[in-house]
């Protein structure tokens, strides 16, 4: 029987600023990648957010990002190995603390956008990263692009992960996602995001932009939380995995 | 036999900013009480700085202080008990997973500046910081100033404390420390300084600005960090307490 | 003929989180108080809102605030009169050079929050900030709480100023408005709240809690620019003004 | 008679954090690149370097940099041609408030760190920080790069410019300077770094890494604030440079 993992960054509130989706959202998730501080989220919003996962049974993960507020981690950073590594630990203990007080245990570390994207392809950064997770606990799964370096840098160290995949994007032949400025990176509609989900949990596979038949380790599906589709969507694709006989599951420590 | 901790604020650098006293200094003290990151400190300080501890032998403690790091967390910041709480918390964990990957164990916690001051005084306030510090951990330490309100809710909760004593400081007859505004506040003489640690360490007593002989807690003694006279200080206080029998030590757990 | 300025916070978006009302709000109000990066906006914000303000016709101001976007100003920090002076300084100067590349003029200074609060009271503060407004430009105006410490000290200084009023704030004896922590110190019915404004603009009067007439100087009215309210509620009050033959207008230099 | 101008990044201090060299090197530079909040200094530290700067008869540049504190600007940040613009004035703007209030005039914006690198070679950034100088005040002098992009779009927008060199570092021969990564890219030996400015000034030639003769446009020499030997080869280059008759004067507007 199949099964996929669906998470969604969360807690990317701070301050006065709040995010309204993420107490309705924690019904349909697996796993929350709670923000900590550097991209997005402060310590408040940590602890409501750490505390509404637990209760909804989902599992926590640190959502560690770029020190940049106002650019929330998507512009990228010319950070070193070291600062990477300095940075990913930092937030990781930072969250683990509001896990600890809330009894639970802390599942997993995804890095958030520019980190991610950088360390996806930075074989160096990866292992910074990687050996940050697996140093403070080697236990935790890392969340990463399928394919990705990190996910390679976690396999040689003997870090857990976990493959994610995403819905509404589109992938190269070689199993990358088609870069964002293409215009046919992104699937708009619904029905075929949905069906390559489908796809890609079943039989591991996805239908590259050209056409071809690509292998692709579909693990983690990421469910984006802004925008006024986020909780229809969310409800719906977890409707079609049920009624498909998917397990929704998280990868559980 | 008596004995005294002696504790330091370290880790204070931030970016590039050095301080540069913290190696040489590590070798005379007991404890590091090292900044979070909010008033001073970042990730890579953090982690240099912890090591240097381990290394030393030093007790390794939190160093929790307002997000102010324009004013070095020693402006007064109105915060709720509940910001109060989720501030300590964070700045635990974060320098928890540097402790922890050191191989280490967290020893105790230490506001800083306003946030030390006004705990000193606020109950509400002290209790949300003992019981943030207590949920993390219930076996750290609490270092308080003497006679606070922090350690009043540290035994209250239950929470092992250390009361902190001062060299440079003069002393009213309620065993408060005299405000900094008034014009004998400060001993200026390095001598008069060390024979009020000996006396308080010695006695636990202090002789107070009316001439008083005042019972005062002295378990671990504030060396300051900073300044050119930091190091020779450290130097001398430690020779003659050992010169008096004290054994100095910090309070493990 | 009476007349009523309709001032109202603008621009307190920041990076990724947006203040949706801004734009709508902007057709109904007669001077913008621009955050300038402290407490909120950032400097993609402020070019936004300064040119959106310049268009409708508003009149431009700077709304310095404390350093601390995660309480959005609204916490009370113990700076010096010497750093009220220069935080004040520095955002006029941030926010002027939008206002004079958008070809406009920098109307008025508001501070925000609990700095305005803090220097309502503090006669220290309050001139360090005049100062500060008075030394950029000697014909900005300070828009400042009716009756403060603020207002007196513009007068001294001969810094021209319009004393702000509150629709939705009940008024004290003396003028002051009714602590916050009071029950009865907001009013919650829009139409009182209306007329309220109706009084203090036509007789310079306001009804305070204990049924007194009291003298106040209304020159421009706060309008509160979040929650759901803040729209139909500026177009109403906008309406009943109008009905009354009460010119809405800005204090322009 | 030859010419050069000595500028220096100054005000680079931020709240509890000195820079100590600053009052020294003012006697010995005649253009102050002072920090404007983002990559280092704080509204005190612009202030009080400022008034310096004036005493001095110093001409008075902003130095906007990278929002990043902690990487003190020298990190790159992928930031946009809006997001630069924005930055850009902003910063100018906040620095141009304390210079209005000195009674002074501003006279360039040197661009910092990261940011003046980037922009050195990337032309779409270097004609958004030109377009925020020029926007805000056609008459400013920039300070940038001799032969980069900074250069060519102030020459395209008609803003005025001076051209800056190194006496530390070592030149290609298509005038660009040696990457930092290469053994060769800095001059140790003092009295090498000091005939090559008085080569670039005297003939507007350097001798490349190869040995070439190689034009460049020399208007104003970069001297470094930090380290200990900043002061001393401020002190030795100025007395070289006055006995070859050069005159040490900046490009005033």
């Amino acid at each position: 029987m199949q099964r996929i993992d669906l998470n969604c960054d969360m807690g990317e509130a701070f301050g006065n600023y709040s995010m309204p989706n993420d107490i309705e959202l924690m019904k349909y998730i697996t796993s929350a990648n709670i923000a900590c501080g550097f991209h997005a989220g402060d310590s408040e919003v940590m602890q409501q957010t750490v505390n509404l996962a637990v209760k909804h049974g989902v599992a926590v993960g640190a959502h560690p990002g770029l020190p940049d507020l106002q650019g929330f981690g998507r512009r990228e950073l010319k950070i070193s190995t070291h600062e990477a590594y300095h940075i990913t630990l930092y937030q990781i203990g930072a969250l683990h603390a509001f896990v600890r007080v809330a009894g639970a245990k802390l599942n997993h570390v995804k890095p958030h956008g520019a980190l991610y994207n950088m360390a996806a392809k930075d074989r160096n950064l990866a292992k910074a990263i990687v050996q940050a997770i697996h140093d403070f606990d080697s236990e935790l799964i890392l969340y990463a692009l399928s394919g990705s370096e990190m996910i390679k840098a976690a396999k040689e160290i003997g870090l857990r992960s976990a493959s994610e995949v995403f819905a509404d994007r589109t992938y190269q032949d070689d199993g990358s996602l088609t870069p964002r400025l293409q215009p046919n990176a992104i699937i708009t509609n619904e029905d075929e995001a949905i069906n390559q989900v489908i796809l890609m949990t079943n039989k591991q596979q996805v239908i590259s932009v050209s056409k071809h038949v690509v292998s692709i380790v579909a693990e983690t599906l990421c469910l984006h939380g802004d925008g006024e589709h986020a909780l229809p969507f969310a409800k719906k694709i977890r409707e079609r995995l049920t009624s498909e006989g998917i397990i929704i599951q998280s990868p559980k420590i």
